[in-house]
């Protein structure tokens, strides 16, 4: 019987690891360094090493096993492969098929750590109980991962869910770090607020709390929640932008919540404030009523979701 | 064994029917008309009844159809109950237990029309061989069908794909038939096209061919293989529209391929030339391939989808 899993959530620094039970009980925790030296080749052996050391050490046998489930930064098709993490050094790799060899032929899942993080959330996070969900990651950049019907919605190329790069506006002049101008990512993303904030402190002469000490994105936030005029303004312009571009998410894949994590989303459910407005101007009258949360599992959305992965 | 399979595509004036082997070939169609009196509740027995008489009529026995799929105007959600058909005169309905339960208990399935068309295109027509597609139909609106891994994708209130009333243009000062303003069908779809080029004939003092004669989405393209300039300006704000939508879907689905149908799409490939310079510049990179083709169904999508639904 297999009671247990693995979620492996493969970082750029770290590696992080994750025993389960088969309810999603997280039972142990830990994490290893990631070595990206020699094009990323130890990154699987020390997993894999990982995973067995640490059956041994809680006399788990391979038959009580459901899997191993891994989220990795780059796309990875529906068939475990990875085409690229260049934080890794990884070019195409059959994450699936290698780490089963290694593992002596135990189950292996892999996604890309967006989508599987987005997973975790539905599993165990701010979107429990739905099956139909984006969960929109505002961190230094803007990333994203859909479930359609609790599965991954993967795209042709790995690319589904890129929400980051989508276009939010026709007249913006600075490129995007994608190459492209007006991506949604230059407005939503914590370094996009700290962008539209060194702006909008130029454009305006209001005095702000902002103009006596760091602009963040947190800075920024504080500053809203203790009624900053020139704040506000600037909380207003990044909720137009990811707004819209969740209406339009909306109005594509009609999912029932939208979940949102990153370290935004620590300013809490004062960005819904900022959100809606501009999400109700602009969403298709049959995706009204989508439903926003904030994410809950924070760093481990994705050992939960890669575990996950494998109970599908 | 079952050989056979039935597709209906329920339209607003008649509703089409097609008797198909199981590898896909049509054996017969025909249409019998839209009863919406009494808030359409002659159509599901109109249906039943014509597809027994055609078993009949071929002395088909119950156990050689696999079953029915049927296509109708409005949101159908996962487990077939449609929320509304405003031009059938009908509530929420529970399509598939209400015609199976008219039928004897043969299987039957349901899906909105144009998920159900795209589907059909994905089976035997312009996305043959494809799993991941997006349809988009432009026509008096603009609709769309989204298949993701050989599935349609119904959305959490069966508005997934509604992609019409995405928001486009933030400057717009005339509304949507939805209420919103600035949405892809403003601008792509037949309608839109002859408002784009209504404008811009007021707007232009460039003389044209669409100055002498009516002006549609058929002659400002036929106008636009003639050279004539002020078309191909038109063409240009459709395709900047209309790409820079695509673009945003492919981001968030990431297709293999848009499969382009409806009246608009008579005009031909000469649509691509418009929209892929849009789609280009704004599409994230990992989507940068996405294949564009035209629908070749036509009018027959839905019933071709509506008997893929029943063998999925």
């Amino acid at each position: 019987m297999a009671n247990y899993v693995f979620g492996v959530d493969i970082g750029g620094t770290t590696v992080k690891l994750g025993l389960f039970d088969t309810d999603g009980n997280v039972l142990d925790k830990w994490e290893i360094p990631t070595r990206t030296a020699n094009g990323g080749a130890d990154i699987l052996p020390d997993i894999a090493r990982s995973i067995q050391d640490k059956m041994s050490e809680k006399g788990i046998d391979k038959a009580e096993v459901a899997g191993v489930g891994v989220g990795a930064p780059g796309p990875v098709d529906g068939d475990g492969v990875i085409h690229k993490a260049v934080n890794l050094g990884w070019g195409e790799l059959n994450l699936k098929k290698e780490l089963t060899a290694l593992l002596g032929g135990m189950r292996v899942e892999g996604g890309n750590d967006a989508n599987v993080a987005a997973l975790g959330e539905m599993w165990k996070g701010g979107g429990q109980g739905h099956k139909d969900l984006v969960a929109v990651t505002l961190g230094t950049g803007v990333g994203g991962g859909i479930i359609i019907n609790g599965r991954i919605m993967t795209g042709a190329t790995g690319s589904g869910g890129e929400i980051g790069h989508i276009h939010v506006e026709d007249n913006e002049t600075e490129a995007c770090g994608c190459g492209n101008y007006g991506c949604l990512e230059e407005y939503a993303s914590a370094t996009g607020i700290t962008r539209l904030a060194n702006r909008k402190l130029k454009e305006s002469d209001k005095d702000s709390v902002l103009r006596h000490g760091e602009v963040s994105a947190k800075t920024v936030f504080d500053a809203v929640k203790a009624g900053d005029e020139l704040a506000v303004e600037i909380a207003r312009q990044f909720g137009e932008y990811l707004g819209k571009g969740l209406a339009v998410i909306a109005g594509v894949v009609n999912p029932e919540i939208f979940v949102i994590g990153g370290g935004v989303s620590k300013a809490g459910e004062v960005l819904f404030d900022y959100i809606r407005p501009s999400f109700d101007k602009t969403v298709f009258h049959g995706c009204r009523d989508t439903e926003f949360a904030l994410a809950t599992l924070g760093n481990d959305a994705g050992i939960y979701g890669a575990a996950k992965m494998v109970l599908e």
